[in-house]
């Protein structure tokens, strides 16, 4: 890995989606969704994704110059409509409407149909707790999952973001419903590593914790089996019908191509409901009690969600992001 | 199990309530909660939790006549105070004001702080669903749950509950976030079955399906292990610090002591957004894309969320709730 400073790589970044036709506004804010992402060590969404992203702008399936917009709602309530545009940007502006309508009523609640993949999820609950508000979203994908039961994936593993403000540290949440990321199984299976607990079923139809069996039967395990099935097809179902958007089982199962998604994202205003001190004191008091708990091994150290991103968008600000040489000099060659 | 008419059971429960102080109106409400929950084939938070509810009327812990009130609040978001209340009246009242919220700004939020176990929390799920909204609420508890990495139970299994109404039938889903709650625990190792899946930890710290073992450990699996263990915790802290009610390391662990939950209860009134045909439609679709999906044996029928439950409510109503003797008698001794 290289280290490269975070203003470089948002710079390069930004000049690739200027020459792809983004404004330069667009651009800019792009490339820091991107740049962000792998500064806070999730380049699967951040730098590793760039290629891709590249690629659908130009088999047109993000459309560079397309803005989500409001079609119809009622007081808190709004749906969207993402054009086909960049998926990270839409999805932006759609926590920044609900964070604003939070603002007016309380809660904000926006259903974004018609969208590209958001990239990394976790960006839209920061964007809430530093605007001081709670945020929960989640997106629809291609599918990738089969429910408890099948063995064919119509359902997806439909990433769901959680994220509370608090002052020592933002708690944010970032999880797919399945155990295992795609990604994840071929890093194990790369490096011939036996998965820490079982990720799918292998060709007997066992659970397994190999995870090269698991890419080749497609049957990854959704998170608490049968629970994690409910879950997938409720954050679909949710999405797609606030949003009159595509369900999971529309959305062609080809990474290329895999477009019209469909999202939710909500935020509240704690400061509506006063007291806001007793919020963090509240949050501090959780964090307190895991970390104070007794872990199952003297190495192991307890950690909320987001404890480990923040010391790492430090690390990273200061000495440069990790980047892939590959990647890096893939983009480079955009 | 003998069979017992609906209308007996609720006629039965409501007679003891009245005694214990309940008005005649909260009487009757409270016993409809656990019979329902008992005719829709949830009988360990149905007529199994009666008997532990009176004693906590008895011992002081939930108070008969307290109602929930509105503490504060704007537009869609509202705080409410449980007064330690019976809880499953509390929640159906939470539910209720956040369905009405939805009919004027689209959506509601209402946090419940200071309450008592909701018991089966699909009910409020299911009440959404019937009132043509879409519903979310969730639940602490009393630590149960150990943080992925920690032998000590921080975290509660904090229910989990999201329903979608649909013409044909709710889908409504009603899930802890452990992979088995401690009553199931039990009923497999009484029983001496293995769990289907790993369960927990055993007194070697190995992941094992042998619930005796985790009943031993007290350290059950949160659903997706690390994952749902951020789950639990974001769902406590969200509840919590918006109630401004206890966190779960706060509540009393013992099933007779645990009481000051916090809640949350949100609706989304898809009317708002038009087209509720199309979110039929929708909601349709995705289940017949599972119903119609490949099994990964044949023997298995691919089920949605809360359609076991229609079904057995359909045979409960016609044939009489299957109740437990043991019970029954406990009950009737009251």
């Amino acid at each position: 890995m290289n280290r490269i400073s975070f203003a470089i790589v948002k710079e390069s970044l930004s000049a690739i989606l200027l020459r792809l036709g983004f404004s330069q506004t667009r651009a800019a804010a792009c490339a820091r969704l991107f740049a962000e992402a792998s500064c806070d060590g999730v380049a699967s969404h951040g730098l590793g994704r760039f290629p891709r992203f590249v690629a659908m702008v130009r088999n047109g399936v993000v459309d560079p110059v397309a803005e989500a917009e409001k079609v119809t709602g009622l007081g808190a309530l709004e749906r969207w409509d993402g054009r086909r545009g960049a998926g990270n940007l839409n999805a932006q502006a759609a926590m920044g409407r609900a964070i604003e309508l939070s603002r007016e009523h309380g809660v904000g609640w926006v259903s974004l149909g018609n969208t590209n993949h958001w990239m990394r999820g976790g960006s839209y609950g920061w964007q809430a707790a530093e605007a001081g508000v709670i945020g929960i979203c989640w997106t629809n994908t291609m599918p990738n999952l089969p429910p408890w039961g099948g063995s064919e994936p119509v359902l997806g593993n439909n990433p769901l973001v959680m994220a509370v403000p608090r002052s020592k540290g933002h708690v944010v949440l970032d999880m797919a419903i399945s155990q295992f990321s795609y990604g994840a199984l071929a890093g194990y299976s790369q490096r011939g590593e036996l998965l820490p607990v079982d990720g799918g079923f292998d060709e007997a139809g066992q659970l397994t914790r190999d995870a090269a069996a698991i890419e080749r039967t497609e049957r990854p395990l959704p998170i608490g089996c049968w629970k994690g099935s409910g879950l997938a097809m409720l954050l679909d179902m949710i999405a797609a019908t606030t949003a009159l958007g595509l369900a999971t089982h529309q959305i062609p199962a080809d990474s290329l191509r895999e477009t019209g998604l469909s999202q939710v994202f909500i935020a509240v205003n704690p400061a509506a409901l006063g007291e806001a001190q007793k919020l963090d004191q509240i949050a501090d008091e959780i964090v307190a009690s895991v970390h104070g708990s007794r872990p199952a091994e003297a190495a192991c150290k307890l950690r909320y969600p987001g404890e480990q991103t923040l010391r790492l968008r430090k690390e990273n600000m200061q000495l440069g992001i990790p980047v892939d040489p590959v990647i890096w000099k893939e983009i480079l060659s955009i």
